[in-house]
C-alpha cells in the first residue's frame, strides 16, 4: 500500500509501505475512506521533537472496516468506522474514568500511521465507533474531524468547565482552537472570545460561534479579555497552542477559580508561581477522544454541527506533502487526504 | 506594641513597634490571643525571596475585637475572633465564587504582620468570623490552626477532590500536610498515604487518619505509591511543600483524571510535558481559608477535630526568634506563641 512517512525536516513522502494484517487477535483492519494533517504532526515536521530515522505519519482516521481478528466481537467487516489517535480497551479503571488516551493498554496510533491506504487498529472493539449506517460523503468529512481536532477541543471545552452562562477564551485559532469554539457554543457558553489575527480563521470562529476577536497578543491580549470582563478575566480557556507563552496568556486570561482546559501539546515548562497565584483550576492532556465519539457521531449525522468546515484544503493523498507545506506556512488551515 | 521583624536572613527580633490604629472605617483592632509561625514565614526568613530592609512578620492570628471603625457592622468589641492572611471583603464576585484570598479589594495580612500584641485587621466583616462564645482555652491553638495551616490543608483536599471512597496521597510533612491528612479523613477518604521519614511527624499523621506512610522520595516514592495503587496512582494528591521536585512527585504519584491539589507556595517552574501527558487536574494556590471558616469554627467547637495538636512547641512571643530556629532546624513542626 501507500503511506506517508517522514524522512527528516521537512521531507515527508508518499510512498510504498507493507500492507498491514491482523497481528493480535483484537485487531482490525481498515481501509481509509479519508485522513488528514494534524497540527500535532508539524512538531516533528518541523524537527522540533527528536526523531530517529524515517517514521509513518497519521494518526487521524475513518473508514471502512476490511477484516477483524478472532477477539473482535463488536466491530464487524463493511461498517464505516471512527477511531482516535490513541488505541484503547475502554474497559481498564482508566478508561471507566474517561481517560482512554491513558488506557493501560494504549497504543499509539502515531506510531502506526494513518496517512495510508490501509491501517490496523489494535483493540478495535475499544477504540472504534461505528456509524449506523454508511454516512453521505458529504458527512466524511466532519467524521474525520471528530476523530481528533473535534475530539480535542471538545475535550478542552469540557476540561475549561464550559457550561451555560460561562465566559470563554479560546487561545489558538488552528483547527482545535476553532472547534473548542464550536464546542463551547454547543456546552451554551454565553459569550466566546477568539485570540486571532487571520481573517479566515477569525470568520470560521465566527461561524462556529464566536462572539468576539481580539488580534492582540501577550499582556496586550491579556488585558483586552480583562476590559471585557470587567476586570475578572474569563470562566473558562481553552488552551489549543501548547507553548510556554500561549500558556501564560491563558493563565493571565482566567479568573480566579475559572478553568484553564490545555490540549496543546505542552512544550517547555509552566510558570509555577503565576500558576499558583492565578487561582486557575489547570487540566487537559492528550484529549480522550474515546469518551466523546458515540456524543459526536449523533450531532454530527444529526446535521447538528459541521466541524468538517474546519478543512480548507483538500488533496488526494499522494501531495500528502503539499498538505503539510500548505499547513506549515499556514495556507491552510487543516488539510483533508482523500483516498 | 511588640511585634516581630525580620531584619535579614536568620534575624527575626521582637520589637517595639506602633500600636495599630483604626486607618479605614472598615478596620477592625483586634488584641491576639495567640499568633504563630508559618512554614511559608520561612522562606523570607532564610532569604529565599526577595525582600527589602525590616519587615513585619506574621499572618495568623486569633484574638479579642477591641474596637471597630464606624462601617463595620458585624463584628463586635469583645468578640473571638479568627481570620485568615488575605482580608478579604467577602462580597465581590470572587468572594462569592469561594475565592476570598483573590478578592479583587484583598489585603495581605503578612504585611501587618500579626506576631505581635494587636493588630489591624482591614475589612473586618468580610474577614472575620466569631465564635458563638468566648472559647476555652485549651480550643485556642486549634482556631489558631484555622486560621491558615487547617484552611490550607482544608483546600488542599477540596482542590485535590478528596471525598468519600478516594485514595489520597499527601507530599509534605509539615504542619499544612498533617492538615490535609486530618482534612482527608473528615471528607471521607478511604485511604491516606503519608509520604514523611520523620518519626514525631509520621506518629502525628498516623493520628490525624493516615493509613500508610511512604519513607520513599522521588521515583522512589512515586514507584511505592503505583505499588500500592495496582499500578495506577491514587485518585488524590496533596501537594503541601512547593518545590519542583515535590511536584514532580505529586504528578507521578496521580493517575489519569485524577486531582492534585497544590497549595505550597510554588516556587520554580512545573513541567509542563509531564503535567501535559499525566492526564491530571492541577488546582491550588493561597487558600480561600476564609470559604472554610465557618465550617471549621463549627468542627472544632464540637470537638470533631483536633488540629491544634500540629503545635508542638509553645513559647511566649518574646521567644519568637527561637520559635523560627526550631522550625528551620526541623525540630518543631510548628510554634505557637502565647501572649
Amino acid at each position: 500500500m501507500k503511506g506517508a512517512v517522514l524522512h527528516g525536516p521537512y521531507d515527508v513522502r508518499l510512498e510504498q509501505r507493507d500492507d498491514p494484517t491482523i497481528v493480535e487477535p483484537t485487531d482490525a483492519i481498515i481501509r481509509l475512506s479519508a485522513t488528514c494533517v494534524c497540527g500535532s504532526d508539524l512538531w516533528p515536521y518541523r524537527g522540533t521533537d527528536e526523531s530517529v530515522g524515517a517514521a509513518p505519519m497519521g494518526h487521524e482516521y475513518v473508514g471502512i472496516v476490511e477484516a477483524v481478528g478472532p477477539d473482535v466481537t463488536t466491530i464487524r467487516p463493511g461498517q464505516f468506522v471512527i477511531g482516535s489517535f490513541f488505541a484503547s480497551d475502554n474497559t481498564c479503571e482508566i478508561c471507566r474514568a474517561g481517560y482512554q488516551s491513558s488506557c493501560i493498554h494504549r497504543q499509539l496510533m502515531g506510531a502506526i500511521g494513518t496517512q495510508a491506504e490501509y491501517a490496523r487498529i489494535p483493540l478495535a472493539d475499544g477504540t472504534l465507533v461505528a456509524t449506523p449506517d454508511l454516512p453521505s460523503d458529504d458527512l466524511i468529512p466532519s467524521f474525520l474531524a471528530a476523530s481528533d481536532v473535534l475530539g480535542t477541543g471538545w475535550f478542552g471545552a469540557v476540561a475549561a468547565e464550559v457550561g451555560p452562562g460561562t465566559i470563554v477564551a479560546v487561545v489558538g485559532d488552528g483547527a482545535v482552537g476553532l472547534l473548542g469554539v464550536l464546542a463551547s457554543r454547543q456546552l451554551g457558553a454565553e459569550r466566546i472570545i477568539v485570540m486571532s489575527r487571520h481573517e479566515t480563521r477569525q470568520q470560521l470562529a465566527r461561524e462556529f460561534g464566536a462572539t468576539d476577536i481580539i488580534e492582540e497578543r501577550g499582556d496586550d491580549g491579556v488585558a483586552r479579555i480583562k476590559d471585557l470582563t470587567n476586570g475578572l478575566g474569563v470562566h473558562s480557556v481553552i488552551e489549543a497552542v501548547g507553548t510556554r507563552e500561549s500558556m501564560l496568556q491563558a493563565i493571565g486570561s482566567v479568573r480566579p477559580g475559572g478553568h484553564v482546559g490545555y490540549v496543546g501539546v505542552t512544550h517547555g515548562d509552566l510558570p509555577g508561581d503565576q500558576l499558583f497565584f492565578s487561582h486557575a483550576h489547570l487540566h487537559g492532556g492528550p484529549a480522550p477522544v474515546r469518551r466523546f465519539l458515540p456524543e459526536l457521531i449523533d450531532l454530527i449525522s444529526a446535521r447538528t454541527i459541521d466541524p468538517g468546515n474546519v478543512f480548507d484544503l483538500t488533496l488526494p493523498l499522494d501531495q500528502v506533502a503539499e498538505g503539510y507545506r500548505a499547513m506549515d506556512e499556514r495556507r491552510a488551515i487543516k488539510t483533508l487526504l482523500t483516498l
